[in-house]
Formats: C-alpha cells, sequence, structure tokens
C-alpha cells in the first residue's frame, strides 16, 4: 500500500529569487469496488482506512444494510492501484445483480450507478427526532479536529470527516483527498464498532453538498457540523431528513441553517 | 433554470448571542445528461453555463472528439433538475453504443464509465511542448481570477476554473459547486470559441487531482496554475503528459512540480 503522505521536490517562485526543497503532497490512488466478482465503481481515492471505505461506500450506495451483509474483505493491491474485493451474503448479491439489471444498457455515473434526477433527488432517510446539543458543544468538536487530522497536518490538503461525542469526544476521524471519500471511510468506520449514533455529530471540513447530507442520513445521524459553507439543496435536503446543519462553524462562532430546535443556543455560564 | 446564488435565512451564533439574517449559498442542481435518448450521467452542478458543461463533458469524457460531433443540444427544466439533451452524429452514435455494451453488465461509476484500475489510469494525452511563460504572467493571470468570480464573491463557496493568455487576459472563466464541472465548463467554452489553446494557461482555485490533469490534457493547454496543491498521482500524470504543473500560487508567489522547461523565472527587471 502507497503511503498517503509523499515527499516531493518542487521549485518556489518569490519575487526575490528561486529555491528548491521538498514538499509533502497527499497519495491518491485508484481504488476499484468489486462484488462477487463484478467491478462496480473505481473511485480516486486516499490509500488509508480502505476497509473502512470498502464498509462505508457499499452501505451509502444502499448495497448492503450492514457490515454483516459483506461475507468477506480483502484489499488487494493492483498494478496502478487497490482493489477492494467484496464477496456478498446470497441475498444482497442478488439484490445488487437485480439493480445491475434495472441499469444496464444507459450506463451511470457521476453519482454512482444513478442514471435519472429522480433518483438522484430521491429523499434521503429521515433520522430520528430527538437529541439536543449545545453551542459549547459544537465548539469543542471542532476545536477537537485539527490535532487527528495527521495526513492534513502534513499536507494542509485533505478532508477530514469525524464523529463526535459529548462522552467521548471524537470517536472516529477519517481523511481522504475527497470530501465524500472521506465521509464514506467514517460511515465504515462506525458501522464496524458498536455506537449510538444518535448520540454524536458529524463534523466536515468541507463544503456541504447534497450527498454529504444524504450519506449522513445513511448514517443516521442527528447533526452536521462543517467549517464550510452549505449548498441550497444540501440545505431543503437536510431540512426534510430531520437533520440539523450547522455550517461555516469557525473559531468565533457557526450558522444554523435547518433543524435548530435540536440546538440550545441560550448563553452559558462560565 | 435556477439562480445559481440563493439567499436563505439562518441563525448565527456568537459567544455574544444569537443574530438572524440573510446569507448567500450557491445552488446545486441535478443535472442529467443524455445522448441519443439514453442517459448517461447525472451530476450535481452549478446551474449556469450548462451548454458548455454539455460540451466539455463530452469532450473530456471522450465521447465525442469536438462540438461538430454534437448535432443538437438542448437545455430542457424537468422537475427537481435539467436535462442536457445531446443527439450526437451517426458515428459519434455507434461509438457510444459499442462502448455501452461494451461496460454493460458491472456498471463503471465514480469515474464516469470506467470500471478498471487500468482504464481509470490510462495516459492523458500529451499536449504539445513549446511555448514559454514567465514568473509575471503567472502572477498576472491569478490576480485577474478573484474580480471575476462572480458565483463566488457573492458565496465564497464555488470553485473556479479559467484560460488565460497573454495577449487578451481572461479569455474563459466558469464556476462551480464541484471543481470536475468548473473545468469540464471551461473546456467546453474554448471549444465553441476559435482559440489556440497551447498559446496560454489553466487557472484553477481547487486542489489539483489526477483528474483535473487528465482534464487538462483533452483541452491540450501546456500549463495548469492552481491555488491549491497538488496530489502526488496528479504530479506523476502531469509529468508524464508534458503538462506544465505550478501549484499553491498564492500573492507571494508560487510552487512548480512538473516540466519546468517551459517557465522562465529569471528575475525580471522593473
Amino acid at each position: 500500500m502507497q503511503d498517503p503522505v509523499h515527499i516531493v521536490r518542487r521549485q518556489i517562485w518569490r519575487s526575490t529569487g528561486v529555491e528548491t526543497g521538498d514538499r509533502a503532497i497527499p497519495e491518491e490512488t485508484a481504488v476499484a469496488l468489486t462484488y462477487n466478482g463484478g467491478s462496480y465503481a473505481v473511485m480516486m481515492a486516499t490509500p488509508r482506512d480502505l476497509e473502512d471505505f470498502a464498509v462505508g461506500f457499499s452501505l451509502t450506495e444502499g448495497i448492503i444494510a450492514s457490515p454483516a451483509d459483506i461475507d468477506s474483505l480483502e484489499v488487494i493491491p493492483q498494478d496502478d492501484g487497490v482493489e477492494l474485493r467484496m464477496w456478498l451474503r446470497q441475498s444482497e448479491a442478488e439484490r445488487l445483480a437485480d439493480r445491475r439489471r434495472h441499469i444496464a444498457g444507459p450506463t451511470g455515473c457521476g453519482l454512482c450507478g444513478i442514471d435519472s434526477i429522480a433518483e438522484a433527488m430521491r429523499p434521503a432517510a429521515i433520522v430520528a427526532p430527538g437529541g439536543s446539543f449545545t453551542a459549547s458543544q459544537i465548539m469543542a468538536a471542532m476545536a477537537a479536529l485539527a490535532p487527528l487530522q495527521t495526513i492534513n497536518s502534513a499536507t494542509r490538503a485533505v478532508h477530514a470527516a469525524a464523529f463526535w461525542t459529548p462522552s467521548d469526544g471524537i470517536v472516529s476521524l477519517r481523511e481522504d483527498v475527497g470530501r465524500h471519500n472521506a465521509l464514506d471511510k467514517l460511515a465504515g468506520a462506525l458501522a464496524r464498532i458498536d455506537i449510538d449514533v444518535t448520540s454524536g455529530m458529524v463534523l466536515l471540513t468541507s463544503r456541504v453538498s447534497v450527498e454529504m447530507v444524504q450519506k449522513t442520513a445513511v448514517i443516521g445521524a442527528p447533526l452536521i457540523v462543517s467549517v464550510s459553507a452549505p449548498t441550497a439543496l444540501a440545505v431543503r435536503m437536510a431540512a426534510a431528513a430531520g437533520i440539523t446543519l450547522v455550517a461555516i462553524a469557525r473559531h468565533d462562532g457557526f450558522e444554523i441553517f435547518a433543524n435548530s430546535q435540536r440546538l440550545n443556543l441560550a448563553r452559558e455560564l462560565a
């Protein structure tokens, strides 16, 4: 497996002259996901936590309902990439074969296996109501991110997705050059441990596009907090899915775009 | 067509209290690309410059070799999205049908219609050698970006891809919530005007992943300059494709990762 951080020699131009030196940049690897001997997708991803990626991608794509639906999972280095070779339980394998027959002919892409607007815009699963979070918790959760972003500390060029709970802080954090991949890795990591996903929040360093909301709905988490801004479609999808959407979370505060009823924003006494 | 900028009411939390006000965020729309009556892909994109997107996506995906291969192109609003309805010339339609038969069964996704690592990692087209650019030109080109990023000025949340030449400055600039889409829109815009692509540089505001290099190779431009960092795989692909790769271009300078022979970095006299 390649190292997720790669050191290259490069030149630096400044108005005062040219220097040569080393810089750490993120690696990127072609990752093929195969099910029962058939190729499903090739994604460009950071070569780390690929078992989590395999499980999380399979979950958020709706190929499996739980990690137990995967009979076996192997991470197999190939020329120029990595294969995540999965064998599914009989029932899931048949469901996938049905789905493939359904979309055979025209090849969906962009959104995996999707070839219609209606399918892309399907309502996200509605997360369980309830749960309450304070502004202090949100600020504490976001402050806990940076020290755990090890690949980003070296490269300043990868995204993170993490899960934070009031009792345990950051439970899992995953990094990737692609923000969708980072969240899929987190989805896989959470599914593989015993955790109550309704008890915490998904933290993101990236823009919140609609697919980030759809993936969080599959995870079942009630709250997204992101450093960056949401799209208008993501706001509408979060509102409909019952997900509280907090974004533009910086050192001095944050903004709330959907389902603020879960937040207790009263000024807390020091 | 939806407006690319959407105004929402949202709450702002600061340690001093909670306020409510308006914020501009980018819209995002499901865009279906169809060829000769069959669906090919659904992408989430910023609803602007969609004709350019249709042409550029078709070019960088290798579905067409020139805009003339598209007999007709209509932008058709649908429930919950937009269809880019294209009819191809007979020869291209047959080539696409062959390609679909080839990949039928397992459905490629992630990278459009790609279901093998070898296909994802195919060498990019090699751009023509020659061309020479100075540090001053790179600095001038990047300084010209921000004033033309109108959607980003309003939202601070979309990427841009632009083409700059020494004689004309920024010839085209396109914006999108997705960096791949922004570059595809630029590819389409350039193909639809009469321009020598070897004479200028592609400017990006985003990280340079391998697909950004592959798309630039299809465009045929000799130089990429980006605000953000490249991946290691993108550096290798740029080196192999003969593309000069400049990244981390900021107000005080830039870094060179591949094919520096095109750059004249001697200190220029004021």
